[in-house]
């Protein structure tokens, strides 16, 4: 596929990451309005809400802060929404003029949480990222469970921590143990990480099993998302339950969801499979995507450093196969449920998505470009996910998606 | 405390659940009427959409199908509530006569969900529960993880499968590995299984870190609850991140939520502690409670069983401790955060709250009065949990807690 053409010329940027292509689903305020849905296009945002009232649209639900009620309406609607605004959009439209009443310079914008996370669910669906930190855990004979090429392996997560982008992140407390002491003491955590991932948003509920088909028709899109993760936390509460506080301070979602039918180009096959997948799991043609992935860091007032380059493609589940494994016991899914990956790290060191792998359990620290170095992250860093497909003369972006870490607080809330 | 005498004259009877001391707070609907909510007095329901429209409270939220709007009240209104309605049924009460018109029969209603559901979080709180379960999977010597004594373990659960007493459970299919083979197969689980557990009902958001005493203040009150559990899908799938689709079926819990107000007079001292808690974990008094607790099974047309008898006393965390630990590292709390006690079992055989630790691991089968065995449940099966705190000269109640289990079905909805 190629660039298709908008009069909204820094969409057709072969290097902008909002091309007529892409339209990506976001909220947005400007100052004295309220939230409301918005569609990324170029340099501006598509104010739906005004879209609506100048009746490009009869949908009805857009002057919402979140695009739940509109996933609601199912895979029709998103398709008929997406045909509606490719026309009013495209080089041409009759509708030009109407659609310029509506549009607003993203500059003027603040981007808010796209959509209200129902539940959020997290896997562990990269093979390298699993083999690295199995490794490091368990040994190199033991470091794949083996459960784990049977299942897209995952744990549910806490939705009232999903933030985004732009949010600062609190250093969390925790229960820490050393291997040299006998108890633990409760403290800053000092293993501060990221997680490079993605996320699926669920748009159709359900609730009883589906297949991967199935569960691929009900996703609607796709974010950026890194998983905060204090590893001196899990290394200590994790065993024998799963992740629970280490993971319970904030995960950060890009500001827009890039719907399934954007990156529908881009799917590629998963890897070959080591051992056949059930039949409820079976690959159903092309489910992955090819979108680079990478991740800087910049320590507070400096430049930042690019610390990995992945690609999206590295995962050895799809999203359709982790929504088909997430509904086999009969878990009702809902409109809103995010699905992260799980962190996406490629075979080779600088494609590591987080520092956990990229220092090798801090033993290795990173140089940054400042000459500084990071075993874990330090206070007033900024982490920023960025995430590209690559067609034909265009790019499909999805924002950035950054955070800063702020130090911890002691209990007076000053600087702990 | 002794029995408070109410004009509703059924609520006198010392072996009622509900006296005027309870008050337990749920949704109800008539035939031709939407769910609202209501309150337990007797053997009929408080109708508190009619208690507004009749001039006795004004609160304003009583019309909605789940008490979480005045949750968010906070505790003062709480008070104000139950202080209000003590007066309103109290023997003699002034308002007798407005009162009468707002009583529904309870035979008359139908219970749905008292509460939206933000979260749930299950823990593992039960020490006996945690050393049987450990003893079978690990051995005798690694019952207990290293960390158990120092916090209470918990994990992220699924809010979506949250239902009311009396909603049919569906046997699972998940996947299932039996040591012989070298591969999954996908079936229907055949080691179902029950969890005796409470749940408590946070009332008041926070998004830092809560000591104890702040997190007691927070939970609005108590319910009984059934953590359905597939124990051949959990074996299989829990290493390393923890139990998912084996505990994603479905959760029951009563439909009604008896108040922390309503317990206070029953709060007993955890048992002494094997190694001191760090400070923020530390006991404020006596916060577990003395509630006995008992579980039925009934195989499809026959009369129940009592196949365990316990107490909330035998945990070793209480909610409140739960609460903290979850809100160590930041994690933000919404009203109607369900937290889930874990396992609640005693230290003989008869006092195990699940059929896991009552078969040890299905290999000393049950036998029922009916002359039935059961090493795990069989479809048709009814499961019932019951919970009274005991007064002077009367009881405080949460209604059964009861479900059935329905045969697996396959894809075509046929039996499997």
């Amino acid at each position: 596929m190629t660039l298709r053409p908008s009069w909204v010329e820094s969409a057709n940027d072969p290097a902008h990451p909002f091309p007529l292509n892409n339209l990506p689903c976001g909220v947005f305020s400007t100052p004295g309005t309220a939230p409301r849905c918005g569609v990324a296009i170029g340099n501006a945002i598509l104010d739906m809400a005004a879209v609506e009232e100048g009746g490009l649209t009869d949908v009805g639900c857009f002057h919402e802060p979140a695009w739940n009620a509109f996933m609601a309406r199912g895979p029709r609607a998103w398709a008929a929404l997406r045909t509606r605004l490719t026309a009013i959009l495209a080089a041409g439209s009759p509708d030009r003029s109407r659609a310029e009443a509506a549009l607003v310079p993203m500059g003027e914008a603040s981007l808010h949480m796209p959509f209200r996370v129902a539940e959020f669910t997290d896997f562990y669906s990269g093979r390298h990222h699993a083999t690295n930190v199995g490794t490091m855990f368990r040994g190199a004979e033991n470091a794949l469970p083996p459960n784990w090429l049977h299942m897209p392996i995952g744990y549910n997560g806490r939705a009232s921590s999903v933030v985004v982008s732009g949010t600062p992140v609190r250093r969390p407390w925790g229960q820490l143990k050393g291997p040299q002491y006998d108890a633990p003491i409760l403290a800053p955590s000092r293993r501060f990480d990221l997680e490079l991932e993605m996320g699926a948003v669920v748009g159709v509920p359900s609730d009883g099993p589906l297949n991967v088909t199935e569960a691929q028709a009900n996703i609607f899109g796709h974010v950026l998302l890194n998983d905060w993760s204090a590893r001196d936390i899990q290394a200590w509460e994790y065993q024998p339950l799963g992740p629970f506080q280490a993971k319970a301070t904030a995960t950060t979602v890009s500001p827009w969801i890039v719907t399934a039918e954007a990156l529908a180009p881009f799917r590629v096959d998963a890897p070959p499979r080591e051992v056949p997948l059930l039949p409820h799991l079976a690959d159903d043609g092309p489910m992955l995507h090819d979108i680079d992935l990478s991740v800087t860091l910049a320590p507070e007032g400096r430049e930042p450093t690019t610390i990995a380059r992945t690609n999206a493609r590295e995962l050895y589940y799809s999203a359709a196969q982790q929504l088909a494994h997430h509904s086999t016991a009969g878990c009702p899914m809902r409109v809103g449920d995010l699905l992260g990956t799980g962190t996406i790290s490629g075979p080779a060191r600088h494609q590591r998505g987080s520092l956990l792998e990229l220092s090798w359990g801090g033993e290795e620290p990173l140089t940054l470009d400042t000459g500084e170095t990071r075993a874990f992250l330090e206070d007033g860093d900024t982490l920023t996910l960025h995430g590209h497909a690559r067609g034909e003369g265009y790019r499909i972006g999805f924002g950035a998606c950054t955070g800063t870490v702020l130090p911890a607080l002691d209990r007076e809330g000053d600087p702990a």
